[in-house]
């Protein structure tokens, strides 16, 4: 475990603790002194669960007394809707205030969620080129590297020496997101090349930036995907990627700090849609935010998928209930024969799912996936089924016929499962289309129909004379 | 879609191409030549393709014409498994060549995989203290903070002066990892500051970097889990993290690129283990280079102890076996009822897991969950029961007391299963387990005992005289 941040966080509860019973003597300016100990972004985590546990009112009257340049800085850092929250409790004055000074990109995101008559508001004490900006901003698609970027960049001229650029740089550094990496641009403002800060620092004065800029350089467009561009961000290591519009004229730059916000979330997207969760609402907001409504909305579809394969399930058993009723002891397998048929398969969509996912596994693999499958399913069966051998004739007292009907379908099913479970995946992203939200119910459906039709075949088989 | 990155890898495309027509015609500068015109990182990606297309001495042919530097970056940027597999290739030599030239913790890296002789031959021509850390290094565990540092970072001296420092920073920042963020060291080699290179540029030359140095920050130690490492970097956005040893004194840095990779790395593991595959060899391999047992071993173990479940499951249906011999119908529904419990109760405890290991929710919450869970649990039922109803009685033609058994057997299964599936990975995450790992396992195999135990319950209820 993790002694740093153990203390830390230690540290935090015993401060929270300090807070809230300020608080409730009314000894504000001491609770925000206990704050002011703390980095922004621990602020920030201190405030939310005060909102959590004192309410809204004390969380803004704290908020309101840290000094301003580091309210704005904590601002940056809340979690949207504990934005929004704050934002209905302090004056129009102070909003205007903190959304000034806030950086581009932050600006952006709380305009996106602030209500449309404040954001109005705000955007009437806005200088006209600012207005101008964020109006087109604003108009990026979500989740598209336009919504992403900053406009606050260096901007260097090829023909300036590097000591020129440093100057500049130390006029204007302390409003750019990031001052690491800077950006030629030519008169007509396409970007001709990057330069890196270490770079200049490393190089003598008079050197002329055209001489030592790189222009092999990878950019991206402003309606690239974002889960394209965080995949661009991992393969470089790059600390910011300049965007381009359809022209080629430098329009932004997205630094390596939102992309690990766009990691996370595209990380749960996949999550959730392999396991039947379909977010419409595609607003990152968390579990606890989302209504009951909007959560069965996103439930539903999966499920109700389902309910048509089920029936396909339900008409096979049917055709086999004169059989089942006369050996009534083959229904007690079903569930487990159906349910392990389901969970190999999906351990083998899984893994395609997610190599596909991260690059590790290929569409033209698909060969050597198959017969690497077909093998571990074999393996697998085999040692299930023996297990069941066992079980349906010693531990249930089962005649011998039917113990061979469970452990031979178990083989036969593991096998097909892990043959469906690799394949669907691969031919669902050939088709376009995304793995992680077809995959699963496609699986689900097919491997039951397929699991009991191998079940009943074996007992066809095996007790025959019987049925 | 991105057009940059398909106008990139479609141009890749064509280059791949007519590197293989020159790589068949024996044209290898030709062929260099074409590799040359991109950057380490794609020429990484490129050489990866040609040893799947043209074999391995191929690809060695071409890397050993690369120019040396180059060959290098090159190398840091290919997958492990094709590092070992090129240093097969090429001589001791160029190995130990390459070896010394790489970024430290790209070392490391490769040196964990080289086979042990390799390993020796290359430590034999290291100068003794370099040999001394490189052990060091070696012996952190895996997955831990110390296995990702690196020792090449900047350190200052709190009496310097910012132009002092600037000097420094040009002598050595060559060798350094990176040179934006440096750290300030006592005598006694703790860890007393950090400044940034942009606040050193903004500054004046004669400053002393005592008065400018941030002593409020975030450290690591050594052996701290890198789960808890990336969640720094995405809580703070820093470039670059210090990690220090028990004594508190600094030992090396960790980067934002090296924390890209922990991160799908970490989510990879995360979507595997709550779909039932547990890497028992960690060693972040491919899927593809991963044997057919190792596959078969990563699997089993849920898929046994779910054996032992339905051990439970099938001795509920056998002791309800008269009952089903009579009414053979209700045999049909009870894949769909046991499927949609499984189902949906994934789905609330895949958002649940997801939103412990995102701290979306917190174990606190506990209650405000479940409410919500009931809620959601209550209106997918219902619609789901009204779909069933439907189903049962008008298109298989059973009549209405079996429809009732099935459609309100449906509402109360949804609600445990919404219920079961929230609140066990709290469980699971209150005695400090990881929810991934045995959530899933744990809902399965309750849930489908439960949703068979409210099914014969219902049958009894509403075909009591029939049973």
């Amino acid at each position: 475990m993790d002694n740093t941040a153990l203390e830390r966080e230690d540290y935090m509860d015993i401060s929270m603790e300090k807070i809230l019973d300020f608080l409730d003597q009314r000894k504000y300016f001491d609770a925000r002194d206990e704050l002011l100990k703390y980095n922004a972004a621990d602020i920030a985590d201190i405030l939310e669960d005060i909102n959590d546990e004192a309410g809204l009112r004390m969380t803004v009257i704290l908020f309101r007394l840290l000094p301003k340049d580091i309210s704005v800085d904590v601002f940056s850092y809340l979690q949207a809707e504990d934005q929004v929250d704050l934002v209905r409790g302090i004056t129009d004055k102070e909003i205007s205030f903190i959304v000034h000074e806030l950086d581009f990109d932050d600006k952006i995101d709380i305009l996106e969620e602030l209500p449309a008559n404040l954001v109005n508001k705000i955007l009437e004490n806005t200088p006209k080129d600012e207005r101008k900006l964020i109006n087109t901003f604003l108009n990026y698609p979500e989740n598209s590297a336009g919504s992403l970027m900053t406009p606050e960049y260096i901007s260097l001229k090829p023909e300036w020496t590097v000591g020129d650029a440093m100057k500049h740089i130390k006029n204007v550094g302390m409003d750019a997101e990031t001052i690491y990496t800077c950006y030629v641009k030519d008169f007509s403002r396409h970007l001709i090349g990057i330069v890196s800060l270490s770079t200049m620092v490393v190089s003598d004065d008079d050197t002329k930036i055209v001489d030592i800029m790189r222009t092999e350089f990878v950019s991206e467009k402003v309606n690239t995907d974002q889960e394209e561009v965080s995949d661009d961000f991992k393969k470089y290591g790059y600390l910011a990627l300049p965007v381009v519009d359809m022209e080629n004229r430098l329009v932004g730059i997205i630094t390596f700090d939102d992309i690990l916000d766009v990691m996370e979330d595209e990380a749960t997207e996949d999550i959730e849609r392999m396991n039947g969760v379909i977010d419409f609402e595609n607003k990152d907001r968390g579990y606890l935010d989302i209504s009951v409504w909007q959560h069965a909305k996103n439930r539903l579809p999966w499920l109700l998928i389902l309910m048509v394969a089920y029936v396909f399930t339900g008409r096979i058993i049917t055709s086999f209930e004169g059989s089942l009723s006369k050996v009534i002891a083959l229904v007690a397998y079903m569930p487990m024969l159906m349910g392990t048929g389901g969970n190999t398969g999906s351990q083998a969509s899984t893994l395609i799912i997610r190599g596909l996912a991260t690059d590790e596994v290929e569409l033209k693999d698909w060969l050597k996936i198959l017969w690497k499958e077909i093998r571990i399913g074999a393996l697998i069966g085999v040692i299930l089924s023996a297990v069941n051998f066992l079980r349906v004739w010693l531990l249930d007292g089962n005649p011998i016929p039917i113990a061979l009907t469970v452990s031979c379908a178990m083989i036969f099913i593991v096998i097909f499962a892990k043959m469906l479970g690799s394949m669907i995946p691969i031919i669902v992203k050939r088709i376009n289309l995304d793995p992680a939200l077809i995959a699963n119910p496609a699986i689900s459906s097919v491997s039951d129909a397929v699991a009991l039709s191998i079940y009943f075949l074996m007992a066809m088989i095996f007790l025959g004379s019987m049925l």
